[in-house]
């Protein structure tokens, strides 16, 4: 069990991240054993699994001391995750992830198909099976909802240049700080904090989620292409804008929209171009300061919840300040 | 609102399908509305409806007669079949369905993978909504578990010519019949039924399905192609042999060996050549007399059910009948 090592200055955390993992193995039945191993390995590679670290984080605010239950819900809203992303994959016609081959790659669309819907199952066996509330199930779809509603809405918006901050904002507000909203909404709920706790816990979570995704825009156009797991400015090529890219349009449209009308026919040279651009002007430190009022926004808040018996109020607050300043 | 003329005759059931459907369309809400679109003309294409069906005739079984609940729980397993059918076009490559272009075919396989995930979870949403125990949900996800893993294990005895009967009808078990269980178990237990009789319930369910999905491969193989709304013997192209073609295998093994060992390389003429030997040989005939064995335990079992206040026990009776006989 090969936990990330951002873990391990938080040892109560880390053990129960490790428990979260070998239930969602365990929960894994299936007769192909091929694309079992497959989503094992997935399930292996190293995510940081922050989803399920703030859900049992959050676990803690509540008077329902049940350990078993935070980790088996934690291991769902893992699950969820890793789901989206196998079919995320698809989508983006990805080979690799975290420096695995990806499933689609692997086995073909049609196993990968398969193997998200599978995963999504388990999510909500798991949600079904340990969830004390009706409320968390239908709070689990509706954040399911607004997730698959945001990316087929950013399909249609594929190539659009005149996409504005407003629908970006929109857009990863479904896409990312959805799942992390969730987390931190049923980790509070489910350990018996009040209704309106478990909201502003969602709050959090969301402004983390909204800080967390314009952080992983601005890491695809300031690192080197191989210190990534994913290939870089492939989203460019597909017409997904992101942040970056958006606010230096706003100053360097010339020179950019030449290159981005090529579409799918962009070259790696055209790719490299527009990765300059967005690094030359002032689009990055723009975003940077759009995800430092976020970051912001959670860390005030957190600083206002009440106090835990455990370590966890302090944990919430360096993890958040860790995963957001990571470009520091 | 334009339903299958089969209900024609039952106008209650009739009443109650086009609520659920019109339920189904409400609970839509995409940004992208072509996908929208094309999600309700799958949903208006005249699809039989059966699963719903089961579910609103079980629910006369029980004693609480939540009407608004039991059209809601109809429209959740109807989501959840067409989500199923959505992501098996992807899979299985198909063009049409019901005579319409399937979505893979419209967007792209990217919108597909989206919009069956979509309708699964709203699927799960309106199941949360409606339903009044956990037990369902829970039932629902073990379901759901049982048809991916099933469909996944089918993936993996692709091309082979050794499956048995047995195997068939494990995959088909998982495949087809336990949506029709699942909707017999929870039209009866979320109307207050016992847990014993919605177990009863569910075996039915899983009888009618075994038949069904029998009854639907023979036709395959007993009808001319242009009279089926999906292309006729691209499974076997595709590798999926169905009862028709393995009972064939046992008695012309030698004819049909040197066809099926080109695979995907299979030519229209091989594949009539197959369909012709099929057609000619015993299978059809035995797959037809297993199809009559799980219709009769279905009609026995529906026999012994106790009477209900309104017409369902006979509807549920006529109904099977109906759909299993229907090509005698």
């Amino acid at each position: 069990m090969k936990l990330h090592p951002m873990w391990q200055e938080y040892p109560a955390l880390q053990a129960d991240l490790s428990a979260s993992l070998q239930l969602m193995e365990k929960s894994l039945k299936l007769k192909n054993k091929a694309v079992e191993d497959a989503i094992l390995a997935m399930i292996h590679s190293g995510g940081k699994l922050l989803r399920p670290a703030y859900q049992l984080l959050f676990s803690s605010f509540g008077s329902d001391k049940d350990h078993e239950k935070a980790v088996a819900l934690a291991a769902s809203i893992e699950m969820l995750h890793t789901a989206s992303l196998i079919h995320d994959d698809i989508v983006d016609h990805a080979d690799t992830r975290r420096r695995l081959p990806t499933i689609r790659a692997t086995f073909g669309n049609d196993v990968a198909v398969y193997a998200g819907d599978y995963l999504f199952v388990c999510c909500f066996k798991l949600m079904a099976d340990y969830a004390s509330s009706m409320k968390s199930l239908q709070m689990n779809s509706r954040s399911m909802e607004k997730i698959l509603s945001g990316e087929l809405g950013q399909m249609s918006k594929r190539y659009d240049v005149d996409v504005t901050v407003a629908d970006y904002l929109e857009n990863i507000s479904g896409k990312t700080a959805e799942l992390f909203a969730l987390s931190c909404f049923i980790g509070a709920y489910e350990s018996g904090a009040s209704l309106r706790f478990a909201n502003q816990a969602k709050e959090i979570g969301q402004s983390i989620g909204l800080a967390f995704q314009i952080m992983d825009d601005i890491l695809d156009y300031s690192q080197a292409a191989d210190h990534l797991g994913k290939p870089v400015l492939e989203d460019v090529r597909q017409g997904v804008y992101s942040l970056p890219l958006l606010m230096t349009l706003k100053t360097d449209r010339a020179r950019l929209l030449p290159l981005l009308a090529k579409k799918e026919m962009m070259t790696d040279a055209d790719t490299q171009a527009v990765y300059q651009l967005v690094q030359n002007g002032q689009g990055l430190i723009e975003a940077q300061t759009l995800a430092a009022k976020y970051t912001d926004n959670a860390l005030q808040a957190i600083k206002k919840l009440p106090e835990t018996q455990d370590q966890s109020k302090a944990y919430l607050y360096r993890i958040t300040e860790q995963i957001l300043g990571r470009t520091n």
